[in-house]
């Protein structure tokens, strides 16, 4: 990612900024949400995830002599405003979700307020880092709930989409619940496991299998994973591995993370093959790695066939999220100021799921006591204040006959929206890759596995509260009136 | 992109590189091809596209203390191969086919040759370049050729799969095809043009749509493109514009690419009435735009409907290739050096398209004279002359009793493979963006109709020289032999 990223934005943001501020809008204070509207791969939830890296881009945007040189070249600004782009910086209020937190379509996960100009600005980057990053994360949460425990490697580095796919990608990937990644930049940048061993070039590259397996394993005893699949897997790959692991044994070398990976042929029935070579030669303990195009589905029909695959290397699948390659977030504006107040905004659709909530908005999120399971999110007016002591009933937006009732003592609630910039000044503390996606563990740990699972999960209910629904009713009568 | 993409690789390219370097294997010289197996979406070629970037990686290479430190805190590799990555440089010889190029499968897009240790290492960041932006490049093409003719514009930014994703992505799609880009970071860096107008926050933002149109048309009388479907695209948005259209040309402004754009509901239909509509203001040359999760598909049925769109903006679906988003490129060992000389190399597979092309190799294009059409590419060994001034006669690699005889002097040929660096010397020349894909506009050209429709396209052959061919059978059956 470059250090400055100011200038990746759309043209429009720009024109659009310029009319402002020639229209003397500039200062006009404007609420905009960033949310989602379906999850990813049909996924009963997503991951928050890329926060990080918007704070980072929002700290360092500067127009500098370059960039307003290459405006200045287009011919569509005006002196003035790229003089007032030179001092340009981000002075207002964002809130967001943390990362790894469990979110759900409708949801704002980033809410700014600022002037217009500046919320329009941000948009575009934004949406990127966000809507990439937030993709991958639910991608290895699905890959991960498929291995049920197992060890997965993130290896897509050579089919992501470029650099920095790759790199916040592989990051994305193990807050979202991979063990590790191939990517040694991300590991160096994020302080995450890296792994990897060896592939088929290095086996091609020595005079025969069982000299490139010793050579290996002389030089790492301690990572002794060898590629057996590059002639015959049966029939040459593991009988020589289990020649060097015996060789290693003899040598009086402890063996511990060794085993083998398989990278082609029929892995469910290979690997039941080679587990029994390996447990008949006294290796119970050798790892079988697999890494062939996998993807959530292919571990999950795996894992049913009681396959002896116990780590995962998922490489294509994960990194682009093959089955849904963006993750469709938007940025819409939802109050402004008009002389001096701040009034709700919202936009009609002729699709009901994409008319948008009006108003400065937060999310609660409500728990049950004796689980710690979430019951619902309620998405309410930020001035609202939600009593645990009291009952709360809560109905389908649309359906609003369908109502849940959460009684007084037997709840709590947690806000989900934290300050990130109070005017202009960045209140974000930075977090630990592993501890977010420490955090992240225990967030999925707060859905049931209704939730979870890969087809058709059980939907959680994102509601809204009375006041915010009536807010958004009273506004759409308004203008279906004066239409 | 980070400026130093060095340690941005799969950690396994490390620990072979150290493996080949305690076993005193490092100056042993081999040769890698990265090629593909299968055109993105079924498409009937690719372009080939990245290589530029791929030689600003490899020419900055450098191993900084930094990451050196950071490889040491791993405790896997010894000091005297970090020692030796201090000074780690590419020396090899690279050759690759030209950015916007079209190519086919099998075909090397860009050749290694070198130490193993430097081969090696480069690999993940060639794959991860060439993949992404050969990919994108295609996808554009696609797109373009759908549009027959009418202006393309790349919207995706805010959908990309992270910065860089948005950034070459935007670069690889005008290459491809697309006539801009709304990514003013890329029409900097690459000098490409831009584009883009407002969206509905501007109209949102404004007392009603009529001001709002107003106030963009004041400041942008040279650009005014007004996004009608806020409200009501025909009753309200469409009127409007014509009203502020007419009072343009009341003020005696000359108006010029201005028109409207459509964002939702049903395109055909609407962009039917609007262009009557605007026709009977006698605004017959203003431009109908439109965006809204279109495709090469979508166009195509639009097209066929006889809609009056002649603008289109795509986003999502052609900065992820949404239908098909990794291209698949692989690097494969051909040939090695064994006691100073240097031999071909194989790979078997169960699959015969995944067997590899053994040997240092060259790519032939066979042109008729009388077209300037490709009749086919001819994958050769390197040191193979064709001589155009000989009947030619070529065969189908597997159904060998398909053949094709090219008449002396009716066919020219040229070889594809161009020097990136000799001896470590970079003899690459930089080329505008705009120029690439003038040259990808012409490559195009020299495809039939028949190989470029978008669905189940004539395939092109691809066949192997009678040497390379005798070749790769022989080793096969030494292989069987001596199993």
């Amino acid at each position: 990612m470059n250090d400055n990223l100011t200038l990746m934005t759309d043209l429009y943001q720009l024109t659009m900024m310029q009319g402002y501020f020639e229209a003397n809008m500039h200062n006009k204070k404007a609420v905009f949400d960033m949310f989602y509207r379906k999850n990813p791969s049909n996924n009963g939830y997503a991951i928050a995830c890329g926060l990080e890296q918007v704070v980072d881009y929002i700290k360092n945007i500067k127009f500098d002599k370059e960039s307003i040189d290459y405006l200045k070249s287009l011919n569509i600004f005006k002196d003035d405003f790229l003089t007032y782009l030179e001092s340009f910086k981000f002075t207002g209020d964002i809130y967001a979700i943390p990362e790894g937190t469990v979110v759900f379509p409708g949801e704002p996960l980033v809410r700014v307020k600022s002037s217009i100009m500046e919320a329009q600005f941000i948009e575009t980057t934004i949406l990127n880092i966000i809507n990439h990053q937030s993709l991958i994360a639910t991608k290895a949460a699905r890959v991960s709930w498929a291995a049920q425990g197992d060890v997965v490697m993130e290896f897509g580095l050579r089919r992501a989409q470029g650099p920095d796919a790759g790199v916040y990608g592989a990051r994305a990937a193990v807050i979202g619940g991979c063990n590790s990644t191939s990517n040694v930049l991300a590991g160096k940048m994020f302080n995450v496991p890296i792994a990897g061993t060896h592939a088929h070039s290095w086996i091609m590259s020595f005079k025969d299998e069982l000299t490139a397996f010793r050579t290996y394993a002389n030089i790492f005893p301690d990572r002794c994973i060898l590629l057996v699949d590059t002639y015959d897997t049966l029939k040459s790959g593991v009988p020589n591995a289990i020649k060097v692991f015996n060789e290693m044994k003899e040598k009086g070398i402890h063996l511990k993370n060794y085993g083998i990976r398989l990278d082609s042929g029929d892995l469910a029935y290979i690997s039941e093959k080679a587990r029994i070579m390996l447990d008949e030669a006294g290796f119970e303990d050798a790892n079988i790695t697999a890494s062939s195009d996998l993807d959530e589905n292919i571990i999950s029909s795996l894992k049913q066939q009681g396959t002896k695959i116990n780590v995962w290397g998922v490489g294509t699948n994960l990194i682009t999220s093959s089955d849904c390659p963006a993750f469709g977030g938007v940025y819409k504006l939802c109050a402004e100021e008009v002389d001096g107040e701040m009034l709700p905004k919202i936009k009609l659709s002729e699709n009901p799921d994409k008319v948008t909530n009006p108003g400065v908005k937060k999310i609660v999120r409500l728990y049950d006591k004796a689980t710690n399971k979430i019951k619902a999110d309620l998405i309410c007016l930020d001035d609202e204040v939600i009593d645990e002591k009291e009952d709360l009933t809560i109905f389908h937006p649309i359906n609003t006959w369908k109502t849940m009732t959460l009684k007084a003592n037997e709840y709590y609630t947690k806000e989900l929206l934290q300050p990130v910039f109070i005017n202009g000044e960045c209140v974000f503390e930075k977090r630990d890759t592993m501890e977010i996606k420490a955090y992240c563990e225990k967030q999925k740990e707060s859905l049931w596995n209704e939730h979870k699972r890969l087809i058709n999960p059980h939907i959680l209910p994102v509601d809204l509260s009375l006041k915010l629904y009536n807010l958004k009713k009273e506004m759409i009568d308004n203008i279906r009136k004066n239409k």
